[in-house]
């Protein structure tokens, strides 16, 4: 090892938290070797240089041995490892797969994000008084309150002694019970079945059919998982094997959301982007799905093909229409398809309706609905629930090989059973206080409100990004971000590129620094070249969400004109 | 694809549940293609071979697919498929790794045992009135209650307007308000930081700091997880890659917790096997270590070693000079140490107790402690907690690269954050009711209490167990199980054989048949050439811990004198 190696810090997740002896920036990606600028330039200028081709923006690294490496005149690698020995574990010699991954919801901007957080509290002064956070999809963070009805049933179910309290409404009391009696020796600390409790796939089966008109679900094709990222990597982890030259290729929208993108890093795969449509408010053409296809055969063995509906990041709602024609397309060239649904719930644009892959495969008839292999997701994270934290979901598998069911059965066995509390909420979510139940009127209310205040802010959002010169915004039919293309001048373009940014991310850590407002740059969901955008939950209570409007208009429009 | 094709169903998790059209057993293990007999004899017979390398058990796969493979004569391929069409995603297509894995804690024996207990609950007659399932570690399900303090404050976190119930005491709500303040949106369903919440991890550093009699934790190198599993398959994830001829060799114990050989078999690695020292009630010798070494120095790239202490199957509780020994090792050897210690409150024999590998380190002065590279894992699983459903869990690294510390917090993020009910219950494990406190003296009593019963279990387990001829058990030190050895008579060996099964898995079958208690053969964790084990958890509660142990006595009685 050398003092002359480039820095090799991943970008997303770089902050190094440990103690060190000296602040630097590092953000090169390796593989490609990318690094701008001399070692010690980069080491002491706060705007340094970060790689081109992973959004990364610079990042502080707190680390005594990353200075020696890179060269610091003081602090040389054979003085510093004097006494220790080196390590075994090092960016050198570990998994190389997992260095690909990237994830930027959880980015160097929010780092920054954090960080600025804390020296506001430390009394720093800041050009703003406050951080509005709208980089990831977490609503109660955001304000949103749980569902009375959930908390009270969860409440019992951590202490049933509540249970004999004649304040709970005798309908969370009766759902309480019927979960616990359902949990080894009547407790949530008792494993689960692996693929979860039997009678919350009941039920979840229940609400497919009701939700799909009838058509059946089978609980036994039903697994409950650790919020919707689990049951998709499980698949994913099912699908792909990347060791020959014949790679698994797994098809993703872009923009989409990087959990499948990191996924597919880290398990070799390779992604095969297809692009939607932004003129067409992001609408998905099987032309595009044909191109992508056709380009993809080329060089690896594309199998899947994974569909966000409604759209994260952007925000679009499918048609019945579209939802067929992609199925008629993964029929006819032998695609698992993927459906990520946890924005079931989220829509508000008028005539746009949520309509699930699982219906409309099934009134296709059983040319597809006997032979598309097909899995849904769903989620408690989102919709008008908003319970991240409880890390529930589900999936529903159709079409399955028998035997590769086996075997994810028993995959997920090793982890045991998803958290059982989550898997208590998904039960609520799927079966909720129905009319004549005492706590009926109370739970509609607070779901409507909570999905009419969402509708409002999608309009509001949509509303006031297109009031600016510079920046279009597509409906936000559902989901809970808006994607707005931002047009970035070429003075600031190239004062970025110059620094080594992406000219998005350099336009939202700018942002950032200058309103206190956390915006994720497009580039981490992907986006066609020269086009730029950012991701912006619609969460944020109305009062503050109207503020952060405010005050992106009015940065976009200095920033156009300082950069003009 | 043929109808001559072997079935390939892996054995543990090859109970498929979907509906089909004919019974069929199926137990091969594809990759090294044994399976005994022509097709349509595994097909019909009840007790079919199975694969003689992975301890699998012949078990139902209802399946109309697998009956043709196995050409059944009126089943054909061609006639099954003529509308079908080929699947995707098959067991020839499917991710091989994905294959390889087996878990026989949730195995063959479990599913049948489940079997079995619809079979009673619809009035099928048995010579038994009820399954008693001593498979797994799941202390909340065989009865063990919830400690009172734990459940009232998750019950406040989760409804908060329980904070205004006088009922509950106030360092319930002390805890309860701290926790919520910590959480974004002071809700249990937000997000929380990927590498859990901040008040949590200082919490857990200071539960370390004074477990290891003063020496600093920094909340920096604590990580949450989802349950011990998570954060174990995390860091193996990390340090290991199997694309080229320099595998990662990762050092585990024989018996061992089958988590690790899953883990290594998705990931690519190479299981380096160490044995435990069965007549030094396993205790560990370097000797062997060495050995294991040297020999997988010939063929891989041994790099991390994993200890379970207090041990799981095996429950010996690892002395200090042990790990000292193991210590000295690793720092020798150039191995990353990972210690699973999840069952550092579960220690019951007389002159046992538990030193952390961290405690143990740092008193081996900076020579180690500045070296060697550590990963300790806890849990709120195991202990007096048996809190297993709500999948909490923490991780602590000591020396971890600080460029790879940036890599792992990336790699966490992607899956967002862990269960926060879970973070929650760990940090009430970690921060229990103190002195003084209202909850303080319940807690202790409950806390107490448990632990006593568990170590009156550990010692009747032995006890009666060694009055058994032809079954010896060595002391149950710690942990929450016994492995007892067994004799299996020559006869029985052979019958089993020629059945296709592992002579221990025959064993367990029969005596869950006949007496309908679960168990889980030896093989399932690995054991020594010739000789065989089952593994018993000491939780049913006492009365049917008798039962159980008596049953077994008799069983093993008349199978030695059927057998001989």
């Amino acid at each position: 090892m050398s003092a002359r190696r480039i820095p090799m810090i991943s970008s997303t997740g770089a902050r190094l938290l440990s103690t060190g002896r000296s602040e630097l920036f590092s953000g090169a990606h390796r593989a490609e070797g990318r690094a701008g600028g001399p070692p010690a330039q980069r080491v002491r200028s706060l705007t340094s240089p970060a790689c081109l081709l992973c959004s990364s923006s610079p990042v502080r690294a707190l680390s005594g041995l990353s200075a020696t490496r890179q060269g610091l005149p003081k602090e040389n690698m054979a003085e510093n490892r004097a006494t220790p020995r080196a390590k075994v574990l090092t960016l050198d010699t570990m998994n190389p797969t997992i260095k690909k991954v990237e994830y930027a919801v959880r980015g160097p901007i929010v780092l920054r994000a954090m960080e600025l957080e804390k020296e506001l509290a430390q009394g720093v002064k800041k050009p703003f008084a406050e951080v509005i956070k709208a980089n990831i999809g977490d609503a109660h963070a955001m304000g949103q309150q749980p569902i009375t009805f959930f908390r009270q049933v969860l409440a019992l179910c951590s202490y049933p002694e509540l249970l004999n309290d004649g304040t709970f409404p005798e309908d969370a009391k009766s759902r309480a019970r019927r979960i616990l009696q359902s949990c080894g020796g009547n407790s949530l600390g008792a494993y689960s079945a692996s693929q979860g409790i039997d009678a919350v796939r009941q039920d979840v089966a229940q609400y497919i059919k009701r939700r799909d008109g009838g058509i059946p679900s089978n609980p036994e094709d039903i697994y409950l998982t650790t919020g919707a990222s689990d049951g998709i990597v499980t698949m994913l982890k099912l699908l792909v094997h990347g060791e020959d030259a014949t790679r698994t290729g797994v098809m993703i929208s872009i923009p989409q959301y990087p959990l499948y993108s990191a996924a597919l890093a880290e398990l070799g795969a390779v992604q095969v982007n297809y692009y939607l449509n932004e003129e067409k408010s992001w609408g998905l053409d099987n032309s595009e799905l044909q191109r992508s296809l056709d380009e993809a055969r080329r060089h690896c063995n594309p199998r899947a093909l994974c569909i966000i509906n409604p759209g994260n990041p952007t925000g679009q709602v499918q048609s019945r229409q579209c939802i067929e024609d992609v199925i008629r397309f993964a029929a006819k060239e032998r695609l698992f398809l993927m459906a990520d649904e946890v924005y079931q719930d989220n829509v508000y644009a008028d005539g746009c309706q949520f309509h699930s892959f699982k219906k409309v495969l099934f009134e296709m008839g059983p040319e597809y609905s006997d032979n598309v292999e097909l899995v849904s997701f769903h989620s408690t994270s989102k919709c008008y629930m908003g319970e991240c934290g409880f890390r529930g979901g589900y999936m529903e598998i159709i079409n399955l090989d028998p035997e590769v069911k086996a075997q994810l059965t028993k995959l997920v066995s090793v982890r045991l059973c998803p958290p059982v509390p989550g898997q208590a909420l998904m039960d609520l979510v799927v079966n909720p206080p129905q009319p004549g139940e005492p706590s009926h009127d109370s739970f509609k209310k607070e779901r409507t409100a909570t999905l009419s205040d969402l509708a409002a802010k999608a309009k509001l959002t949509e509303q006031v990004l297109n009031t600016v010169p510079g920046i279009s915004c597509n409906p936000v039919q559902g989901a809970m971000y808006s994607f707005p293309r931002i047009t970035i001048p070429e003075k600031a373009i190239k004062e970025a590129t110059d620094k080594g940014q992406l000219p998005d991310m350099f336009y939202c850590m700018k942002l950032l620094e200058e309103t206190g407002i956390c915006l994720v740059p497009g580039s981490g969901f992907g986006q066609r070249d020269g086009t730029y955008h950012f991701r912006m939950t619609i969460l944020p209570p109305t009062d503050k969400l109207k503020i952060l409007l405010d005050k992106v208009k009015e940065f976009h429009r200095e920033f156009t004109e300082q950069y003009s």
